[in-house]
């Protein structure tokens, strides 16, 4: 099934069943008001959720109406853990290398992972709020994974049954704040900013094939200003799965319902599949001519993040945002 | 007044007002069942809590029953956010200086913040449990506060209007995992553990004149296996005050309500006032004789962390935690 979480003026918004399509939707009200509800108390509601998902996919629902990703908050607007890894070596690669810093040899052994901001998630359509374009303005596209309870000392195995549903995600970083950040030895907190998701959070039946081993056997596509700068595989390079990341993190602490695994940057080392964020290309500029060339994203620039299944229908719909100036009141 | 939240089984427990000397307690029924409830609608939900509070501590609350500390969860057993500071820069320099790293210079005028895990925190009287004695256990008393929603780019006084709770912290953190952790360049994640909170959080006016210029001033007493270790100021020497702190944080992004924010361990340039963590008792060792001679917890130590107003009365109520081997299952 798909879920998705529409705005209503609260908090939390009012959680929606999806249609397979993305056609249609339909309130979970008398079910559930919220996602985190759902995940908290999974076996005893998701086959009711299931059962109207089916209903909706027949046309049989009731009160179906069509489905408008304007309308979403992040599928979990709010999530009481949000840790995102750098599972793409071929990203920490690149971008180490053309700073000039180090890439650890434990990191092909060990993920690298930090917690991000869970409070205040955007939508897949919120705009992207920067006090100025200075910081850097970069985009992220990644897979995102949501948990069930995942106990501490979990095995990577243990820890892939833990995994409830799947979605996009835009880490939305300030690429020139991470120097001063990172130099002070404790990693990100001001260069990563509200991270958005895509409309739907989907369960792992509706992949098919495409969810194997852990990771996601699909192409990311992100299109910037509407140009198309990457068509990522997901699956392959991904060189430590999510039961993988899931367990890395358990190994001191307990994981709880509701928590969000991010993989990190979708990269691939064939630079023809383009990038899923900026700091790629530059790293890659950087490499060739000793500079970068491309800038980062100005205000008003766009950036589409989504993937589509073989036949060709989006799984998660479109993550769609704008870069925006915050205007502050004198 | 001051606010706790008993467990009942369920993953958020049962808000309950405590009265001001800690001794009765009053389930909060009838306004809100949990307290992100009235984070999220404190301005409707506080006045009540507030009269039930002055009811409660005139000895005419109806159904008072006695305070149990070990029946507390964290006051907010799961939290949106949960960011740490190192406010007091002499722990950073001793614990940096002793194992022969970098204090930048920057540290001075920009505070070191990290995001943590909130989605299962430890009650006050909760075990802290690891899987091996070889991690290096070691306990960080700390003030925290929980803020309401905080606005991106509030200043340092706007920030501080945003603070609703002030309670205590044991930051528990596994010392031999940092190196291998910090090299990676992100920060920690398997090095810090669930974190536990004092019984009771209490607002601002519960604090008189200790709560001055976003800083609690008062001794926050430590004691490990029954043995004072730390009579720390918490006042004085916490270089960044809460506002401060928030302000840094919301440079790029919003706060929202619910929000916990970490002192850092609270450290005292004058040795004589003990420690809040066994990393700088062995800082202070290593540089005097080369090499640290207090070994981290073991199995079976206890920890108490409590911070007394000017009348003797204990504020939060204590941290009492016992540190105890993780059994997994063959």
């Amino acid at each position: 099934m798909k879920l998705a979480t529409y705005k209503d003026g609260s908090r939390d918004g009012q959680l929606v069943v999806v249609s397979r399509d993305l056609s249609t939707t339909h309130y979970a009200t008398g079910i559930a008001s919220r996602l985190q509800q759902v995940l908290d108390d999974w076996n005893f509601m998701s086959p009711q959720l299931q059962d109207l998902s089916e209903a909706l996919n027949q046309g049989k629902a009731r009160h179906a109406f069509a489905f408008e990703p304007a309308r979403c908050m992040a599928p979990l607007p709010r999530a009481y853990q949000w840790v995102d890894a750098s599972a793409y070596l071929n990203h920490v690669e690149l971008v180490r290398k053309a700073r000039g810093a180090e890439v650890p040899a434990s990191l092909q052994t060990s993920p690298l992972m930090y917690q991000g901001g869970s409070d205040d998630f955007l939508g897949p359509c919120d705009d992207i709020l920067a006090a100025s374009e200075a910081f850097g303005i970069d985009f992220e596209a990644e897979i995102a994974v949501i948990t069930a309870d995942v106990s501490m000392r979990a095995s990577a195995e243990q820890a892939l049954d833990g995994i409830r549903l799947v979605m996009l995600a835009n880490d939305v970083s300030l690429r020139n704040l991470m120097p001063d950040e990172l130099a002070k030895g404790f990693g990100f907190v001001q260069s990563k900013p509200a991270t958005a998701f895509s409309p739907v959070a989907v369960t792992l039946d509706e992949l098919g094939d495409a969810w194997k081993g852990g990771r996601l056997h699909l192409t990311l596509q992100s299109s910037w200003n509407g140009r198309k700068v990457g068509m990522c595989e997901a699956g392959p390079e991904m060189n430590f799965h999510f039961g993988e990341l899931i367990s890395h993190f358990c190994k001191t602490r307990n994981l709880r319902a509701g928590s969000i695994i991010g993989s990190g940057t979708v990269s691939n080392k064939n630079a023809s599949h383009g990038y899923s964020c900026i700091a790629e290309k530059r790293a890659l500029e950087t490499m060739k001519d000793g500079a970068p060339k491309t800038a980062y994203m100005k205000f008003g620039d766009t950036i589409r993040i989504e993937a589509k299944g073989r036949d060709g229908v989006s799984l998660f719909g479109a993550i769609e945002q704008e870069v925006v100036p915050l205007l502050i009141e004198p």
